[in-house]
């Protein structure tokens, strides 16, 4: 770290600094500018001894120079990490996983007849959530419990992989046996009790961003999971918080070639609640395999005018067929097979 | 709400979206003006029936007109909600409650030191965390279980209130005898499983408003606890994130009125979290206070430069008896104690 | 408009409000809910109308349903415009509409070794500026009048068509006979003035989108010019301004195809300085393209070590002709030519 | 400027980055750690050195060390400027100064009116804008050059300092004799060629932080009047952009004391802008106050129900001697007067 020093400090005040880094363990290198001091510090530091270095007299403010995330990052695995699912699905490898399915859902039929569209499309796995976070409890909360049998009978029936979220830790081990993936939602991205939870089942994790977290946050996030032993961490950006009001979340697209950079974990993109409308689904992911997601979460429905939760997002099945047509260009031009 | 009719849509198209209307069983009202067509409806929605309708062809946006939440309302308790936690102080009241404390219980000591120093200049309520969520599994998580006989010890032995951060909904039972609040942190303010376990509990319950969280979201989070018969609630504005970087969180000082004019439930400000940095925490003291609030949460520790968590932003005990001096002719101003 | 009447208002109330609409010489429409009134108001309103609407007791919010654009609107032009910036170069069109150079103009060999490379490589337009908005005073402000001679004898030299960027209504002058496109840059996006002199030019003008601005807000200074009857306005999404601290901005991709259902004027895309780093660069540019931008303007340098400003962002020749060879299938696949 | 080294980086590219650096004049210590290499550089470092550095293979980030600001840095003027704007009127002095006055003149009657209120209860400088930069240009954009005989008409009937937004730089001299404050709207902090006008007028200039503007950017934007000789420059915190949409703009109270910290410039505040609604105007000022403002900058009308602009965040004028009156007793809790 580098601790800037306050202009006009005394070099007592100076001094009291330099000691502590020492008491800390650490080597304090000072260095005299003309207009400003700072105090270059080698060694591995934690949060805490930042903290109490912080809050010195002096001290106008420390520039952390670690990577606050150590497992999740990039030097960890340079050629990048390539998480298995199960039945021959590889995320982040040379396939586009397209992952489809409803928002919650509603009943056997309803998934099985939207399950089986999304498979006809090409999509390898199957979304679908029975425990749904809403912003008021007044809404729809999914089927909660009731929903697990229709989980394992669509599971067996199709053949396909699922994935659905989970809400609570005590949902971990409940929902361990009917799906394949654990989905961490936006809201509960620093639930840090889920995290580890799900660190423990050894599933694959889809972790998406919260909605105002920073990629520093979601990789410090995936670091709760990586902890315990679970590398099978997939990242999924799904938009950030803004001012613009036009669409439900503004999706950050420079966070695919980004996350990429800084860590080895597999990357893929929610259109769907990033824009909260279906006319602009297609454009978003194009552009995400454009930028070298791998995989898409897209929201699909078989009849999006019913839907209990989030129709106005939700692709139908012709939407879905076309946009799977609309998509295959784009996953070439990129060197990738969808 | 109202729907917005896309410009040019056909009138078969909008027969059917007041056919739609009308099976869903609300009085739809089209209002044709020369470029705009709307179709104004009367009746409760829900939000699903919402969704359903903004996936028809035709419309080009729906404008709710009912507030999302419903308990938590002002028009439910006009005059006010007041909170009272027991031993005489009462949120909400004409007292600007004050509590205070370290982030994290580091040991009894250093407890009970916090605490006499915090009671003694005046500060009814002493916080303090065992469960302590961390943005990096690599930092400390506080005393965890280990701290539980500390909370009782200190409890009894200073005669406080406590209030101290839940994380888990099996946290709830847990601390439910040794607490006299549970506070749900900014980063759990949609867990909610862990909203409804506190609302179950029956104790008193503040809630920190999310860091990317709107004010309604705040207060649909807040129903999730009203829903379960526990109505008392005290809503926590602690900043929220946006692109300044001189502190770690935008305090929304707009949002202690604004809530007040939307809400029923009583206010209070957390200046420590919001500025990060303990030489702007009086004027955001002064400045809560004076824009209405009816509580501070305000990080003291016994000694900033060894604590634990966030010493930068903690007040030692000469700055903290200083700054309670410093607020009481603000309390006055504001026609209210401190 | 809808007014919303506030709860608990009284008859009195709303018959005064429904008096002023009806004053205003507009059409109310009151409609009585069982826990709303609300008054839908036909007809075209100002926004000083709307204004005083707001301040009337009684009204708890007004909601617009009329686009506060009005040339800008697709309406306008449904097929969309193409925007002819001469020498066979559209805007809007099948070409996606390469427009690259450096960020400052250094000198007139700078200029000339970039504008050949560029050239080389595939782009159409170079841009270059003489006037650099720059955050300090302290910071190179470009050559100024000085460039004059730089840019005439370039765009003689080389032939290409030039876009620079001009500050001052008083440049806008100053720079008509030596540049083909005039710039407005974010900082500048809602200088009414210098879109006003810029309308008047009839040049074709690239307006940025402000950093903080939203597609409403570019629209309706589009609609500055627009007003002037010059219909020559191609949109820019540039990133905006977020507390992801990654990257310089975050490139909002949605505005793509959002401004495109909006508006009829043709949509690019500055990957550069959204990133402010190049190796998010190439990304950036393929997901615009996939996601329908008609263009890019990307930043490319000689030698980025030496530039005077903005290095770290721009492309060097290798880099860029790599990167149009690495856009070409992405062109194809989104139909269009490059 | 610290250099952070790319993980990896081999000591030839090390070497070249130190080699870089001396080359550009200053001193490199490198410092390698377990973990990570940085070379500390000692010296005073333009943008354009920063910039050509961080184009350099093998540099991760460059991080300033510097604030990059000179003439406004706290440093410059420890015990903080007062601007002396005439008649005994001083801004960062004891007095919390009070301007107040419509939006936009709309007639001489309507600003004499507005002018004899507020001067009634105790405002110091009236305000009004002839010049209004309106988002739309179907909008009222305020008299023009024909509210000049207006402005010159009250000033010398009311012997009141008047405050006057310019848009244009053009419009720096012809307001040069009507007018005692030049304000610099938000629209307009990085409106280089205004800020430089106006330095050079001599006047004392108000700037509105740009809705988007860091207080770094605010503090580069007074830079540009400062370096024209110009000191008498008043910093306004006018409210930010963010996700929260219950008001118009986030007021960013921790601006008033971080500003103070940063800068010796006295800071005023706009609630008006800010909010956008009058309900939450009294709670900002009293807020405003207490975090330390030197000034407040209100909207008042004489009729806000007839106001062309912005009827529903302008007080009337027993709204506005109200406010007076309860804001007093917050300036004497502040040490002040109002």
């Amino acid at each position: 770290m580098v601790i800037i020093i306050q202009d006009g400090a005394s070099e007592e005040t100076i001094q009291n600094i330099i000691g502590k880094v020492t008491e800390l363990g650490f080597a304090p290198h000072p260095l005299y500018g003309v207009e400003k001091t700072v105090v270059a510090v080698i060694g591995d530091k934690t949060q805490e001894q930042i903290d109490s270095l912080q809050a010195m007299p002096g001290v106008e403010r420390i520039v952390p120079i670690l990577r606050p995330f150590k497992l999740a990052a990039r030097t960890v695995q340079p050629e990048g990490t390539q998480v298995d699912l199960g039945g021959g699905v590889v995320v982040g490898g040379r396939q586009v996983v397209m992952m489809a399915g409803p928002c919650a859902i509603e009943s056997a039929e309803q998934y099985l007849s939207i399950g089986r569209f999304v498979r006809a499309a090409g999509a390898s796995v199957l979304r679908g959530g029975i425990f749904k976070p809403r912003t008021s409890p007044h809404d729809f909360q999914g089927l909660r419990e009731e929903g697990i049998p229709i989980l394992r009978q669509v599971r067996e029936e199709l053949g396909m992989l699922l994935i659905s979220e989970v809400l609570d830790p005590r949902g971990v081990e409940l929902m361990h046996d009917v799906v394949d993936i654990f989905q961490i939602g936006t809201r509960n991205m620093q639930n840090f009790s889920l995290l580890t939870e799900c660190g423990k089942s050894g599933k694959p994790v889809v972790i998406k961003r919260g909605m105002c977290a920073t990629l520093e946050d979601l990789l410090k996030a995936a670091e709760y999971v990586l902890v315990e032993g679970n590398n099978r961490v997939i990242l999924c950006e799904r938009g950030i918080r803004t001012f613009e009001d036009q669409y439900r979340s503004t999706l950050d697209i420079s966070a695919v070639p980004a996350l990429k950079s800084m860590s080895h974990l597999p990357v893929i993109v929610d259109p769907s609640h990033a824009a909260g409308r279906t006319d602009l689904v297609p454009a978003l992911c194009k552009a995400a395999i454009a930028a070298g997601a791998d995989g898409l979460l897209v929201e699909t429905h078989c009849n999006p005018l019913k839907a209990l939760v989030d129709g106005s997002q939700a692709l139908d099945a012709e939407q879905f067929h076309t946009l799977m047509d609309a998509l295959r260009p784009f996953a070439h031009a990129a060197g990738r097979e969808l």
